[in-house]
């Protein structure tokens, strides 16, 4: 076969799927936000007929035929060539590496064990839940080895870690939680010896409408284009979309209006990346995000770094102030102390920037060794508990709501996600470090509502490379340094300790 | 081949196509109602894979081969069989007879003509759109002759009323025309003479949000349930979606409020219709709503016969004026009077129920020469003026803009689709005089808003059969009768004549 004609058959294919994918994309966006109740039989129905066909054009004999043409070829006059079909052995790769059987066997446990979380949670039911459990963890463990076998990875979870995190190692990984766990628990004491208690209460009326509005502004100030996306509302706020078409959703509380904000921040960062991506690599795999830990980076950049800056809350109090009265009361001062206020929790989501790599710490310790066969489901919860005391101080002994059944990753065995979390709060503070040294008046920027310096920064470095890179080549040529803590612990420090910005 | 495996793979091969087209439907939605504007290249390139894939799948050999080995063959223990075999084979047949270079060149024509045509309207440009407009009808009649070859058509026209109107034959819908022309002028001027001139004026502020409540409110009384449905905004009222997720559309207006409560209603019966399909036979061809004549019935019988009745009107006056005390001035008669008053005008879409047929029928009469090869499109202008003359008195002479180029219909080549509104009206007059026949107490209901009576009645004559018979079956079934102009004709003179109700 010529090497030329099976990287064009493999381009159209990936762009076929494409075309489908956005079918899919748009379908589960709408099930979240419009849907009504019943249409969601035929909804799932057709969703999975779409994601079938995706499969089946994705795992086809030829494309493995095509991709095993282009075995050792450099192709003249395509610079991109070598990193596109990297990537598309990626893609396929994770999709051929499990027999549909497993695959067929894990959406049935996965559904089970989300579906009984659901009011085991709410009951405190450890024992209900780990029955459904077991066999989850025990498929996991089946895929790991199985994407292990498939991949370079040194261990069952570093493979599964290839999914989201695809590029950083378990030693990568490793090094920043072990820098964290050294200063985290020391900084988070300084902290709170530090900043007293609060003075202020957001408690308040804050209508619906107006918040609304108001996160409407700030999205444009963020470079939000609404003739290329949307915000609405869903339970659980989330973005989606591509070029052109992106979703954000977010949800309102009318007692209380920052976390909506700051949730909108975090959306319109994913939104961005997504709706930059190079439109010359449109449909192919070297034209996507790079990975899960690069995507929270844009998204806590946007909400930590831009948005809880004092130079930026300034800017946010007038839009406030001018469009709900009921929030006059809080001045920039105030919105920033309260949008800054660290108080350890027994809940991730609800953690502040400085207890949030701490629980995300306690899960990856724990969902690494579950993986890698080192430890058992029933010793999540006194392990949980152990961990709990010791990096946060939080006391969860018999209380599983709160505790390790808080979350939904694991019911569905998405083992592997939770590090790009505290990866992705590393990287944005190591990003935005060196955007503050290339514009030494970022502060006045802000000051004004004007983020375009950086987004024409992470253009240029981040946006605008897709996949062409691996994530740690990404972090070198954009920081000159692979991804550490170092930055993420300044921030923190100039932040919580100096109250600098 | 086993007949029972070849039925049991058609059924298979039908519902695999009814997902894939469940995604075609909401993307459209979608695109209609939610999308920003620079979604659409993407979307429209997602759309055109998915519909490529579903006609790939519908007119792959073994389908064929499926059907041809039920030639004739009649399954035990399957009452519906021959009709469902019967639906499939005409589904099948629509999409198989026409050459696939033959459908491109359509569609590359199509939209240049649609998109000419919206300047071009505006322009009153009758010359530059019919540069664009010639090759539309030479290619629409290659189609319908394609057509009529493979289908029991007596004439090409015929042929293309059967994608629309599939059942009802240029003689049944030429004898209810011949009908209306012999009696419809004469009762306009009957009705112009008694009517007088309107002396109230809907004229007004009527906030949309208040709309928005009141044409809710009326969708809960015609039976739309919100947990299977939503009601949203956009340019042009549409209904679509499928049973379990009905979605209808509105457009409001600040001034007026009529307009939108009866497109509400009659979007509400199309609705009706598609929500309420046999629940057995879902995804399957017998399945599906019947033909537009009958779907366009049930739309106006929920418009025209429930929405503009005195009793109903009673009773959504009382709802407006709690919702929008600004209308508080346009009691039960004077919105009634408003809502039925009759004035003949150059445009189709703002016709009132008595002159609407005779738009039809100017429309119908042109279409059918010029696909049938007995006009050209150079003599359209003069037949319009002549006939809007003849038949509404009205002089359209030289304004294109609102004379023969009003409607987006034949742009890109839908011939055959007119007749559907007025067969669909005077199906409407006949199933609800049945339905009046079974309830003498119709009033009684309506005025407290109650039409289930009407639901259960279409449920078990209309909607229950899906396909199950033809169009003149299940109107002789339902009224005891095959379509005609009759019981439209006692219903204009029952309503604009005696102002019964």
């Amino acid at each position: 076969m010529q090497s030329n004609s099976a990287y064009d058959n493999l381009c159209e294919r990936f762009k076929e799927l494409d075309r489908i994918n956005h079918a899919i994309t748009y379908l589960n966006w709408d099930q979240m936000v419009m849907m009504p109740a019943q249409g969601s039989q035929s909804r799932s129905e057709s969703i999975a007929e779409l994601a079938g066909i995706s499969h089946g054009k994705l795992t086809a004999p030829e494309v493995a035929d095509w991709l095993a043409a282009l075995d050792g070829v450099v192709l003249e006059g395509h610079q991109e060539f070598t990193a596109s079909v990297r990537e598309m052995k990626r893609v396929w790769s994770n999709a051929n590496c499990l027999p549909a059987e497993l695959v067929k066997e894990q959406i049935v446990a996965g559904s089970a064990c989300e579906m009984g979380w659901r009011t085991q949670r709410r009951n405190n039911d450890w024992k209900g839940f780990v029955k459904n459990f077991k066999p989850v963890v025990e498929l996991s463990r089946q895929e790991a080895q199985l994407r292990q076998s498939a991949s370079s990875a040194t261990t069952p979870y570093e493979a599964m870690l290839g999914l989201h995190c695809h590029g950083d190692t378990e030693a990568m990984i490793d090094s920043v939680f072990s820098q964290l766990r050294t200063v985290l628990p020391d900084l988070l004491q300084r902290v709170m010896d530090k900043q007293g208690s609060l003075s202020v209460s957001e408690k308040g009326q804050y209508p619906i409408d107006q918040q609304l509005q108001i996160n409407k502004q700030m999205l444009d100030a963020l470079g939000f284009d609404f003739t290329a996306g949307r915000l609405d509302q869903s339970m659980h706020p989330f973005s989606t979309g591509s070029a052109g078409d992106s979703r954000i959703t977010t949800r309102y509380n009318e007692g209380a209006f920052l976390e909506a904000l700051a949730g909108t921040a975090h959306e319109a960062g994913h939104a961005s990346y997504e709706g930059s991506l190079p439109e010359q690599w449109r449909g192919l795999p070297i034209g996507e995000s790079r990975n899960m830990c690069i995507h929270e980076s844009q998204s806590l950049l946007f909400e930590k770094q831009v948005f809880y800056s004092k130079a930026f809350m300034g800017f946010m109090a007038d839009k406030i102030h001018l469009s709900m009265p009921s929030a006059k009361h809080l001045g920039a001062d105030e919105l920033w102390a309260l949008g800054t206020h660290v108080e350890p929790g027994k809940i991730r989501v609800e953690a502040d920037e400085v207890t949030y790599p701490l629980h995300v710490m306690l899960r990856y310790e724990i969902e690494s060794d579950l993986i890698n066969g080192k430890i058992e489901v029933d010793d999540i919860p006194e392990l949980w508990n152990e961990k709990m005391q010791a990096l946060l101080g939080v006391d969860t002994k018999g209380d599983y709501t709160n505790g390790c059944m808080q979350d939904i990753h694991w019911t569905d065995g998405a083992f592997g996600y939770f590090p790009s979390y505290t990866i992705g709060a590393a990287n944005a503070a190591q990003i935005f470090a060196k955007i503050k040294q290339d514009h030494p008046d970022w502060q006045e920027h802000l000051k004004t509502g004007d983020v375009q310096f950086i987004r024409n920064w992470l253009q240029e470095k981040i946006w605008s490379k897709g996949c062409a890179f691996q994530s740690q080549e990404l972090m070198q040529s954009a920081t000159a340094a692979g991804s550490s803590a170092d930055a993420l612990i300044e921030h923190l420090e100039a932040r919580y300790i100096r109250s600098e910005y």
